[in-house]
């Protein structure tokens, strides 16, 4: 099916075009009255996560709400963990949970890994299918998955955690044991995002969320290599990284084969483009707190968003929306960027 | 009193020296058994910030136990706020806890400031006092406070929070409310700073915990000017400033009046020297987590990172020491630096 808006899918390749797209992290979500509504009436998020029509519903959203450029698939990164046999909990206002996290290596040794497992992530290609006859070409679709490094942090930290120390120390205590893992989740990562992308998706982002808690000589040692590994072996869309935080690893992320790189609010795109020289289109980068300014504040911040970025750009917040962003400075954001003409 | 040991204030100053001097941010604390022992014993942690010849005691436990060049007094950086009409408490395992929070510029209007709120803090002196007494010109002592934007954070966010958004919402919401209360903090910061030093503080840090928080405009705007005043405010000692996770600020902070600028385990000393042309003295950045690693990893990193420095270099961690790491890996990391020659 031929996508009547294909902006998202130009920008990426890096074609000149006559406006940047514009979606947000988080735009299915809590920031919508109608995913509040649907949400509201269900056991769990993980329900939501789980059934495929009601996961498309969500999805679509944003699109019919917000008149966003592109879909995100609603889904959670910590899918790939319950594959490979590590379940997770959503706790209410707290986060996720998992029951059992990893210790040693032999737990390592115990997770499955690649295709084999990915057939337990049938509810997510199929709510992928049901979007895209849904949305019938209206606009592309994005597919993601963790970063391999972000994945294993909460693998062995069992919840969020503000230094991550518990991930981190295993690092410097069993290097054998973390690249182990870290392979296994990156092969489960792309056969997944392979799988998304034959269910659908248009595009993909991969979410190292926490990027940004390592020092540099171990992001290079322990999430940069598994991030190439991803963006060498997805060849059939353009790949989107976001590794928020990790601004000292700029130099290692313009030299991955992927189209685009997220940028959070703390990042200077002239400490990306003329320090660092990237070369890739980037995405972002909006202060999601900005949101909750005036309008007019919110209209001339995105303005010189643009401005700052001066092309090869996708317009998006540095984070994802916060939940209780006003709904009409999110459409403010959106249609001040739909408007703009370069 | 003459110092025996005055390695920390001659490296600070410039002066070329023998090898950097050495301390670990929260070296008085959980990593000690004394300091376990002692607060076993209490009723909370605030009974031991507020008891001075307690907080005397923990200050040099470490001194004793570790070999450190330098004692910092033990306190929290949430006695402004208090002294200001705010108080709060400390949670075990959740940390501090506002009751009330600043809600809107009435708020700020009936917060004490300055010089006349101060005397809240006889505790804190006392304890400087008794502590300078006991070390007899061991080492030298730091004093401390936060940076009025962390402080202001905790002040709006009534917690620590992984996003503070409530705090920089009101950043964006009501800029002369924010204006006011930075400023307040900062005269009360000023006056408790001087008085510290009267006390017997031979050095000061100020402690920008939530600094990599804000966008750059952001920080800009609201955390740099009154870091400025409060440098150019102490000229009695020479002073420090860690703005964890600023690092895109690194510009604004080069040109502070602080002797020495703290580094967290992020950043590259060579994007500060190089990039950033940083003249100042920095402190740091070894990784908290290093010191989960072996007895040969912690002394090779150590040697490494005295190396990447290359000078005007005071040693340190990237972040305050983890509560659970193995003492006597810390006490290598100590005694690599101390048995170093330049």
């Amino acid at each position: 099916m031929n996508l009547k808006n294909d902006l998202l899918l130009r920008t990426a390749k890096g074609e000149k075009v006559e406006r940047p797209p514009v979606w947000l992290m988080r735009q299915a979500g809590r920031i919508l009255p109608q995913y509040r509504a649907l949400r509201g009436s269900l056991s769990g998020f993980k329900e939501l996560v789980e059934t495929p029509h009601l996961a498309a519903e969500v999805t679509i959203q944003p699109v019919d709400e917000l008149n966003v450029d592109a879909a995100i698939i609603f889904s959670d990164i910590l899918v790939i963990p319950e594959a490979m046999g590590l379940t997770y909990e959503m706790v209410e206002k707290k986060g996720p949970w998992f029951p059992k996290t990893i210790e040693s290596i032999s737990d390592v040794k115990k997770l499955g890994s690649g295709e084999n497992v990915i057939g337990e992530l049938q509810y997510v290609f199929d709510a992928l299918a049901i979007t895209k006859k849904e949305l019938g070409g209206r606009v592309p679709l994005i597919g993601f998955a963790g970063a391999p490094w972000t994945i294993f942090s909460y693998m062995l930290e069992g919840s969020g955690s503000k230094t991550f120390s518990k991930a981190r120390k295993f690092l410097y205590q069993d290097s054998i044991a973390s690249h182990m893992l870290l392979e296994k989740i990156t092969e489960t990562t792309i056969a997944y995002l392979k799988q998304k992308i034959k269910s659908g998706a248009d595009i993909v982002q991969v979410f190292d969320s926490w990027a940004g808690i390592l020092p540099p000589h171990q992001y290079k040692e322990f999430a940069i290599p598994y991030l190439k590994k991803i963006c060498d072996a997805i060849d059939e869309v353009p790949v989107i990284v976001f590794a928020k935080g990790a601004w000292f690893a700029a130099a290692e992320l313009s030299e991955l084969d992927c189209q685009v790189l997220g940028v959070d609010w703390n990042t200077k795109v002239s400490d990306l483009r003329e320090k660092n020289n990237v070369q890739q289109v980037l995405q972002g980068n909006l202060d999601p707190c900005m949101l909750y300014a005036s309008e007019e504040t919110v209209r001339n911040s995105t303005l010189q968003m643009i401005a700052d970025f001066g092309g090869k750009h996708i317009c998006n917040l540095g984070h994802g929306v916060y939940p209780d962003t006003p709904l009409d400075n999110v459409k403010t954001f959106v249609n001040t960027v739909k408007n703009y003409k370069y």
